[in-house]
């Protein structure tokens, strides 16, 4: 089944806030054969709204609009569409009942605003929402479905959880489409591609190859659509055991996980436990790896030594060796990577010292430097490496990812 | 000018990737006229971009595309947008010379895809992209103008700002569009709206009103759009002075600032430095407070204290406190709070200790609690807060938020 996705707000179209909303509803609904054709963003404006509503009830069978449901004047969605579907606005004792249990969880009061949020168009079905004053409400047309949905992520995640999910379930769905993903590193997207070129001419119609690069890795996903449900599972069995022998050890993951989990299970089935010792990354890979369910059992703590004196004071570092090297070198990463293993009483450790930058780079040592050391069963490596960049943000970013990497490459070699 | 902007992906519209380059791209047009009034997401296929092409096209006097400019197959953009505009592929030596400098400063070497990438269409004007080998593309047709950009977020950074946004710089721009945000506390939405009715009404047509809502804050967002930039900076002037005398003390912000920033601020003004104590948060905290360039200034570290071990261990919490009040209480967070104050020598301290999920909750603690000390000037304070919910990434959140916010406005209080 096609489906297309609305954003309505004009907070996404100046960029004060990024959609993740339209993300979350793909991956739920594809694994049910529904596929996300078109998202359109659009602004809090009457015209805009229909005519998109308009051109995506053309294409899809189903609609699913997100956003504009807020109860101050700049939210016009459940107006615009009770004017679309030819309906007027009522009263919904059971939205009414709904947010009225909702504000008295919440030790809060009612006021018209809020109470306005129980009125409703009569030519639509209410998904009652539990936790928030915007109900869901489902239109039909021309055997057609749109359904509006709050845009608080956590409101909209519940409904699509609750009531979107079973009523798409329930309609008989036509195509399959599944996802295959591989993780693979010690290639660039280009080798990998050449190396590749006869495997995806080899592969039926029904199955599609994607490069996604990441730095140090690219994630390969294989997308298998039909109607042969059986057929389609065969074909893509053979499909990624083809490129699984193709691959071989450049696989780092069979699954589509993030850095952080590939290293979690690599701890857990080796029994680690592990610690941080971060400057620049500032907490970022403690906050990575304790963003996974499960990471308290390898996971100890770790320290951000930001200031030199906490890398002195709490993690060792000789102050000759910062004098000596540098702050942002091996050998400083290399003491932090044991001060913190010694303290904390891990296998392995993780420590980092670079310059994220806007500013403070050097000739030698420009903006986008970082000294990495991994720690790992008595042993410590480290390297430094630069790519220049003045994009604060890009750069820890990429400083964490870099740790995370070498801490996995490291547990590959250890049998 | 009115412009849109057209993402191509499947990548996207499976929710594998999220896109935060329309919200770059809008946040540098803004400032300079130019209007975001749509973004289209669309899949890879010759089909589905043409006509997103050619309805953007009809609406808008620019259109920027970005993605599917990767040397591998499923990337289809740059043949797409040559069929459109009637051209053919030709090579172009500037883009191979680029591309050969750019892989002899990262020592790597071109094979056959990498040097497809010098092939453009004849009808277009390349952009060179200096950090990527896939260049920029400029189409014309009927005085409109279609940019074609990468997809990788630091590549078109580097685009909009050494290109783009020069380009439109030159062109005259009919509409002025700006923003002023502040950011208030003590209000629920529909309470600060009901507030604002009477302020809302007699707001100038020029000057539009929004409210994005966040745990404990609102953003209030007042956007001017117009041709007489005079008069729409005397408006403008006049309606935030007006909101500013309403609001008073409520207003945490006078700009569009991150809590981090505000926080940050905050501390630098009172010449206060700051540590960390993060169970729960994993390190989250910090990497907040890290991610603002200047943060050195003010904060000096902090312990990730994950395991119990390490809150006994590194920051003094008597094990006996923890049996008695169990380890997510006020009592523990306030001596992980006065732990790192004495371990760092820091005037002010974050603690937090809480169940993030999605299990190890209690009936009385459940998944979503947490206990969070803020330590200022000898003086610590503590709260418990529980808003249960199953979902992990987003209590994380809420808890670095809530903790924030509390440190923030500790702050506040004194003189």
């Amino acid at each position: 089944m096609k489906c297309e996705i609305i954003v309505i707000g004009d907070e996404l179209l100046i960029g004060q806030v990024t959609d993740t909303n339209s993300g979350y509803i793909a991956r739920k609904l594809n694994p049910i054969g529904i596929e996300i054709i078109r998202t359109t963003v659009v602004r809090d404006r009457e015209e805009e709204i229909a005519s998109a509503v308009e051109e995506s009830m053309q294409r899809a069978e189903a609609v699913i609009v997100t956003g504009g449901l807020g109860p101050t004047n700049d939210d016009i969605t459940k107006k615009t569409l009770c004017k679309i579907f030819g309906g007027k606005m009522i009263f919904s004792q059971a939205t009414q009942d709904n947010n009225d249990a909702l504000f008295a969880r919440l030790g809060k009061e009612m006021n018209t605003l809020t109470r306005s949020q129980a009125m409703v168009p009569d030519c639509c079905k209410v998904l009652p929402n539990v936790v928030g004053t915007a109900p869901g409400m489902m239109f039909k047309r021309d055997g057609k479905m749109l359904i509006s949905l709050p845009g608080v992520p956590y409101e909209l995640q519940k409904l699509i959880d609750d009531s979107v999910l079973p009523m798409f379930e329930r309609c008989a769905t036509t195509d399959k489409i599944f996802h295959s993903t591989r993780i693979v590193t010690g290639f660039t997207e280009s080798k990998l591609a050449i190396y590749l070129t006869e495997y995806e001419a080899s592969l039926p119609s029904t199955i599609k190859l994607a490069y996604l690069p990441k730095p140090n890795l690219i994630r390969l996903r294989l997308t298998a659509r039909g109607n042969d449900a059986e057929q389609l599972y065969c074909d893509m069995y053979e499909a990624t055991l083809k490129m699984d022998e193709l691959l071989g050890e450049n696989i780092i993951s069979y699954e589509d996980l993030t850095l952080e989990e590939i290293l979690i299970n690599h701890l857990k089935d080796k029994d680690y436990t592990i610690s941080t010792a971060e400057s620049c990354t500032g907490g970022g890979i403690a906050s990575k790896i304790t963003s996974v369910a499960g990471a308290s059992a390898v996971f100890m703590g770790g320290v951000v030594a930001y200031d030199n004196s906490v890398k002195v004071n709490q993690l060792g570092v000789e102050e000759e060796v910062i004098n000596r090297y540098g702050v942002v070198s091996t050998q400083v990463v290399e003491q932090m990577a044991k001060g913190v293993v010694n303290k904390f009483k891990t296998d392995c450790a993780i420590a980092t010292s670079g310059i994220a930058g806007p500013s403070g780079g050097s000739k030698q040592k420009p903006v986008g430097t970082i000294a990495i050391a991994v720690y790992c069963n008595g042993k410590v490596q480290s390297r430094l490496v630069a790519i220049p960049s003045a994009n604060r943000m890009r750069n820890i970013e990429r400083f964490i990812d870099l740790a995370l990497y070498d801490m996995v490459l490291n547990l590959r070699t250890i049998k």
